[in-house]
């Protein structure tokens, strides 16, 4: 295997993190030694081990003391080089007496950024950065956006028929898009820290918003649940957010402004990612006021015409000012297709 | 090769005629022996040569008077066993002695449906029907819906965003979609006989509705160019449709119900094939009263928002009202996708 084939090995680890390792960013990483996989691992959550630390660990626990000396350490993302909850893993891998370093995406956190190289060189340790680069970046999207904003990685998710339109509000039992897409759904909750509502869809459907079937990964919390609602007693008592097992994870918010939530979400509950699910209401709003980093519609079979659009809002009023849709991705799910995109803005150029 | 490799090749003949062949259906044939393609053809257009005929006169000029003798025929559509401008073909093909008869698709012209076996088998020939019959009946499905409604075959098309909308008319000299999209509607155009639109797009957009390109096939007529309108003056005197070189090929009904026009241009114009190109309010109408088979949508990796919808009209009002597609198939065409499916009814539930 080369630089490139270790490296995604190691992302396939980071991904496993996913939905658990906020408000750190998920990572991998792997310790090889002439072609031998010594050890493996990947970041936790928070207070738990680096990625580095956790493979350097299994390589002892399989190999003995010293495992890692002479080897090479392949990491999704730059190693911290300062004390945070863990020591730095820079020293942690020169006492370990690796001889070499290979990094996917630098550390995006203004404290590490660009710091492990010259320790690494100091120490007489061979270092390489950009392996598999775009993929690594892309996996810890929604870090570097906080990390550079103190906003969440905001993705709309929709589900509609081939026009657009959903006939009328979900909560009436009716499913537009076919049971793989609705799997699917649990598996992209699990993904994100946060889903958004609101009080209207609380009241219409009374959803769950909860992370169903084998897509929780083992001990991770279901997602919080916010709702904003601009009335007294937006949210019925006895819905599901406020009465079920889960209800320590539902927040209210009440008519307060979509970036103090968002960036409230950031600073007071560690969220990295939030989702929307809601209605063509919200789902405009946060298009038009641009806090939208990510689109994941399910296209249905059908058309319903009439006049309840998925995506509502004020839209743009010239073609111009259009919502240009990057890294499109198509993929046929049973009947239906899911589209998947970077939403992208002056500020936004690469979907990042 | 086989009997469905032979049937395809004829079959690929056959789709050389769309659009050139109407009020008949494209049809196509090749004349096989022994492994050794003797003769082929296509049928071109009324009053031309049968496809049976075509591929026999070929056989002769490559190979000499009877040469079809003891040969097999494949042939897209059940041989036609009446005099129609041209002499039955079910008798030409037993005078030149054909040994076996291969067919796509039975005839769905009552005068000949189904009647070519028995006058194959009393003649002593082999005759088998069927292969690759899904394929055959499809080519024909618009001279199939003539025969048994007396109504054409009806395309909507659109060009929209992710979310079903389009900021505003086209008029604007705005493409949504991408150049291969628009090429590909070309594409389109010549493979039906009318393009149908309203006073409204004229007026707004000034459209050509031409086949521009190497999409229009060598002698093919320009298709007509339908409008439908309530106004007196709807159609403006200086507009492309009435000024251009082909303005012989516009039609314009005033305040005429869709499905009078519909029947008028099949039994006037021997149209069977129509495709819709014009605002969400004509898509929606056509979807509302349920006249359309097919759809054909462009989506542009992007979103508009706002309240122009590309399928407009009444829509459902309840879900299980809905108009199903079938059939669907997505194809990327540089960065838009291409959505084209049946448009599913009680009386159409086989998208035919």
């Amino acid at each position: 295997m080369n630089d490139s084939e270790y490296m995604r090995r190691a992302l396939s680890l980071a991904r496993r993190g996913l939905g658990t390792t906020s408000p750190n960013p998920p990572v991998g990483a792997i310790l090889v030694r002439d072609g031998v996989e010594l050890g493996s691992g990947w970041h936790k959550g928070p207070g738990q081990p680096h990625a580095e630390v956790e493979a350097m660990s299994d390589a002892v626990k399989r190999h003995g003391e010293g495992a890692a000396r002479g080897a090479t350490m392949y990491v999704t993302l730059e190693p911290c080089s300062t004390h945070g909850r863990t020591g730095p893993c820079t020293t942690a891998l020169i006492r370990a007496g690796v001889s070499r370093v290979v990094v996917g995406a630098t550390d995006p956190n203004p404290s590490h950024e660009g710091k492990a190289e010259s320790l690494f060189l100091e120490a007489g340790i061979d270092f390489e950065e950009g392996i598999e680069e775009s993929a690594c970046h892309s996996l810890i999207r929604a870090f570097t956006k906080v990390q550079r904003s103190g906003l969440p990685w905001v993705i709309v998710k929709s589900a509609f028929g081939m026009d657009g339109k959903v006939t009328r509000p979900a909560s009436e039992g009716q499913w537009l898009s076919g049971e793989g897409s609705r799997k699917e759904v649990h598996e992209l909750r699990g993904e994100v820290d946060a889903i958004l509502t609101s009080g209207k869809t609380v009241r219409s459907d009374n959803p769950r918003l909860t992370i169903r079937g084998p897509s929780r990964a083992a001990g991770q919390n279901q997602p919080l649940r916010v709702v904003l609602t601009s009335r007294e007693n937006g949210v019925p008592e006895k819905c599901h957010l406020l009465a079920d097992n889960f209800s320590d994870r539902t927040l209210i918010y009440r008519s307060r402004r979509i970036e103090c939530v968002l960036r409230e979400l950031v600073s007071d509950h560690g969220v990295l990612s939030v989702m929307i699910e809601a209605g063509g209401s919200l789902v405009g709003q946060f298009l038009d006021e641009g806090w939208a980093d990510e689109a994941v519609f399910y296209l249905a079979p059908l058309i319903t015409g009439g006049s309840i659009p998925a995506v509502g809002g004020e839209g743009v009023l010239d073609l111009r000012r259009r919502i240009e849709l990057g890294s499109c991705s198509f993929r046929r799910i049973d009947n239906d297709v899911r589209v998947r995109a970077a939403i992208l803005r002056d500020s936004n150029p690469a979907g990042i």
